[in-house]
């Protein structure tokens, strides 16, 4: 029994779940804290006369009795980027669970997509990620997205020894902490990790075009700045023209979805040849299969 | 793995398909576009900066990958009746997915509703509808409900060969391509389908008499004049007295359910003899569980 | 197949369900009305042309066919007592159901929380429950909350002969018909139910203290004046100092969850030695496995 507890919506999460459950035999619960089920507090200490009835220390406690593995999603409220940074949700249930608690995504990483994002890059690769250009970039979009998902690209394309390219407008940066770890790893894997601030150049020779939006480092010093100094946001725009710049020009566009067509991609590239958007997400369901097996067997 | 994707309330569908599936082995995803998932965006070519962040075409092409078979449930929206005839939802995920989509109702059907009908009619048949009387009839509602599962109705009675006779008030036709597909069915198979405007002339003798409200043909000439002259609503509600005129008095009441007690027909019919919407309705957990064995084995 | 259906929230009730089916090889299904699924209409010989388009009749009759067992989840609406007594949900499904309905929790019982409630006393007298003194304390709420659990509570003390003392203010007292049964069924087993208005009288020996918060008694002469005279929220939340007045100090802190901590009972005893409520909500699973067994094969 794995028991997934959602605050934030999911489609292909939730869905590859269920189906690499269902395919080994295990079943999957789908839980919604405030919906269906009790709002939870997570602060400790105070005394809980508010709207939660349920604290979180019962609620992982008491789920590690029914589950065999908590999987938790919990998306940043994005008040406050130190607060973010710490992921309370997510770590009060680790803190609190009695069986593993796995990340279906938080504040700082989305390790499933990370780990089906290196299987298929791997399979772009010919096998071995090792040296092969990488473009990540970031891409226009209406709302100021966390950076859970290109963190996790750039933690498993360090892994894979990939030279990645992270291209993002000035005041756009990743996570220093994470970036500066990413490059360690990348080193050690014969790889590398530089920033560009012009997508076409990271996108030259690439073997895969990942595309993801997110919001300003709130926390770096040109961050207020970048928010009045909007990037030119149809030149960021992963279009036709820059995809046919990658590796003998059949590079692979990839995302993590949902996308938004003609904001952060025109239909023309997920249309095209060099879409592997689906393969993508299907490889979700197979490294969450070997998850589950690794850690329940 | 069967996805079933829900854009409207259920009650008998969701739950004989996760009845169906679970007798039969496999697992039935329950998932809510806008609902702990993604609103999806179903036009093409527009720039995706609203509130929808996945376009279908992704959203069908991924659960294709986790699902064997999709099924999607998507009521008219009701504000232009072209537009409803396209069925947008049902026949983008059935453009777009890469195994097969089952219809759980759209505007224009409810086939599984449809099977159980025809299962049950045959039965009430003694096996064999081929020039049965079956009574199709209109019935009041404080909504404009869509043509759906009559026009299931009219289809399956046709492929079994009954002599249906449909009996709405002026203004309420069923859609005019339906019915005249299915005179050409009902009439190589030795039966007809006939429309009367006096419910108890189509009740007289007939072995069933299916009562489903619906709203006015809004693509009739009449269908205007037919909203300031409303129909006798007390007369068209089914009661005892009109069960009495049907074969041997011994008729069946069928509905789809759920029905409106006292609107719709009378409670002393639903709790007579005559009813038979339970058996009517248990019969969808049988042809779903035929159709997923015709289609995934 | 099992079908839930939940008129109100659940965290332990439904995933200990899912779970025991999970485990059984039997397959749980989620329902609420309302949410997903049509609004039931309860009262009978009423025309439904309000906002239930489905009335619990019918809803009952089909799940019956789907399913094999249906567990019913419905609070009481705390707008008159006696409606609330008369558990018109439950016996409506218990009336119209053809296959056995199970109470997830009602207005005048949870019985599934009562048996695992009873497993867990009797590990803690060492088995046999008889004469062993057990505190049931009433417990401060920002709500007035239903005597569900606490009635069940005083049922399977009752059944196990405890020695049970039930600790209240004046004017919060028990149901007197649940009350006069427990005395009787008590006696018969060698045990007895007393009530206290002192919470410490109560819990010293006592081999655990079960908090519970429940509103005042609404049918009792003495509730309208109990509301203006609240008891002192401070002395009747549980604390350290009241839980080393148990049995050799090692008496068992037990509550149903969700709990309020610092309101019911203070965050010191919850993370303390005395708290089995991990232990008591894992029973949950059990005796619903050992009810669907039963019920079941």
């Amino acid at each position: 029994v794995v028991g997934g507890v959602f605050f934030d919506p999911s489609l292909r999460t939730r869905v590859s779940m269920e189906a690499a459950c269902a395919r080994l035999g295990a079943h999957f619960v789908d839980l919604r804290p405030g919906e269906g089920s009790w709002a939870l507090e997570l602060r400790d200490g105070v005394p809980m006369d508010g709207a939660a009835p349920e604290h979180v220390r019962e609620a992982a406690r008491v789920l590690s009795r029914y589950a065999d593995l908590l999987a938790v999603r919990s998306f940043p409220a994005g008040r406050d980027p130190e607060e973010d940074r710490r992921e309370e949700v997510l770590r009060a249930f680790a803190r609190h669970a009695t069986v593993p608690v796995l990340s279906l995504e938080s504040a700082m990483g989305h390790p499933c997509q990370g780990l089906a994002d290196l299987m298929i890059l791997r399979e772009l690769a010919g096998g071995d990620l090792a040296g092969k250009p990488v473009c990540l970039t970031w891409a226009p979009h209406p709302k100021s997205l966390p950076q859970a998902v290109p963190l996790s690209v750039v933690r498993m394309a360090a892994v894979g020894g990939a030279e990645l390219r992270v291209a993002c407008p000035e005041g756009w940066d990743l996570d220093e902490e994470v970036m500066a770890r990413a490059r360690e790893m990348a080193a050690e894997r014969g790889g590398r990790v530089v920033v560009h601030r012009d997508p076409d150049a990271a996108a030259a020779g690439a073997i895969a075009v990942y595309a993801k939006a997110w919001g300003p480092d709130r926390r770096a010093p040109s961050a207020a700045a970048a928010r009045s100094e909007l990037p030119r946001l149809d030149y960021w725009r992963v279009d036709a023209r820059r995809m046919r710049l990658t590796m003998g020009r059949k590079g692979a566009f990839l995302h993590c979805l949902p996308v938004r067509r003609g904001v952060v991609v025109d239909d023309e590239v997920l249309e095209g040849p060099w879409s592997r958007v689906t393969d993508q997400a299907a490889c979700r369901e197979f490294v969450q299969a070997a998850l589950l097996l690794s850690w329940l067997l």
